[in-house]
């Protein structure tokens, strides 16, 4: 399944004053590895939004944190789909430092219209279209 | 066990293009909350890391989004202990808006020292002194 | 000229490993007051933007950084119109810690309309409907 | 003088409902651009803090933003430092978009000691070292 791969080092705007990495940063990088790889597989998200009133936001998220991580570590982030199903799809992100696994999350992602809202102001699912689907399987 | 009440509403910076909470930020909250939580109950931070050489960092983290949230929504984050083991402990997070369920979420915390590391730069996890741990439970 | 006073402490992970507030964090809290600002002189972003197409970006800002602040620091932000011309307004924001002035900056922020733009992607600026003007300055 | 090049996109989560970058993400880019250049004349930022007890905070900054930016936007920008006095270093920062010049920034940073306070909890600076101030002017 679709898969993309990028480096990066810890920002000093990134660590907090327990000198590691403020947590919710990790998200950070797992949005932007998303992004990346929606791209990659030709689904970018403006021309998704654009063009089909289309978005993926999460319903479900979570994160493992292995080995603390400070100011100019270099890492190396690994996203995957993992799972695709009628609406949603699970992103699995593995993120090393020196070959060395140090922190593991996932993404599970709706596909909505950005058109529409529940009576509720809620979000209104759809289903992958198949050129959807087939690209984050591949 | 301890508890927190927190109430809040959605900036206008804490969104994203796609007009609802750019997510990375419900776990800012989450960490706001735990904090509060701490101090509440005689735990602070800075205390814990200054006098004492402790920190709490995460091992374990998650989140359901169940409803989209925007700006100027008006939230209340409710956030408890719900387990305390040896060397870590649990918190729940709930989220509501008019009171209605929005989002839950859980963090895993462990108890460190500050002041040393393992040979590999890696985090020196240690018990819950017996005052910590009657803080937490109570 | 319309005020807006706000109180609110630092937060763990406004801090970076230096032990002080991340710098760009002080612009999220301008933001925010004047946000407010605006809402308590009815002139809420959220009606600008859905029922006028208005909205008010920066094109100019800066701080000026007096005292280091360090996490839980309990602040004090006074935020000022003081200035408002044709088609834009300056606001001045004075950070207050212990009645003691620990930072000051300034926004200037233009109005335009949000369903227009130039032909290169570019805002397109317009002048203050004299409803908005009076409310700034009054 | 000292000068760093760097380019990057504009990410989703910088991004809020306005549709264009929440302006506070231009400091974190320019904080980023300050500490690449830092380390690339051989003054980074961890050697600083840890075997001097030097760091440089800042005591003013600015920004004019000329055009807005937009998700994926892809950005070049350019770190100069353009003045260096016995305790003070200005750097400017020009940001581009397809060579135009998009936004145009400055930071006036302070050499301290991180392992001093003044009686009141401030700042203590300090005149750079010879080879410090070398660098940066070279």
């Amino acid at each position: 399944m679709a898969e993309n791969v990028s480096e990066f080092k810890v920002e000093f705007g990134e660590t907090d004053m327990a000198g590691i990495v403020f947590y919710p940063n990790y998200f950070r990088w797992f949005d932007r590895s998303t992004h990346a790889l929606l791209e990659s597989i030709n689904l970018p998200f403006l021309g998704l939004m654009e063009d089909q009133n289309l978005t993926v936001p999460l319903v479900n998220v979570g994160c493992r944190f292995l080995s603390p991580l400070r100011y100019n570590d270099k890492l190396r982030l690994v996203t995957k789909v993992v799972e695709v199903k009628e609406r949603t799809f699970k992103l699995e992100h593995k993120l090393y430092k020196d070959e060395k696994l140090v922190g593991e999350g996932f993404e599970v992602r709706v596909l909505i219209k950005t058109d529409q809202q529940t009576e509720q102001g809620g979000l209104v699912t759809t289903n992958f279209p198949p050129e959807i689907a087939e690209r984050l399987i591949k």
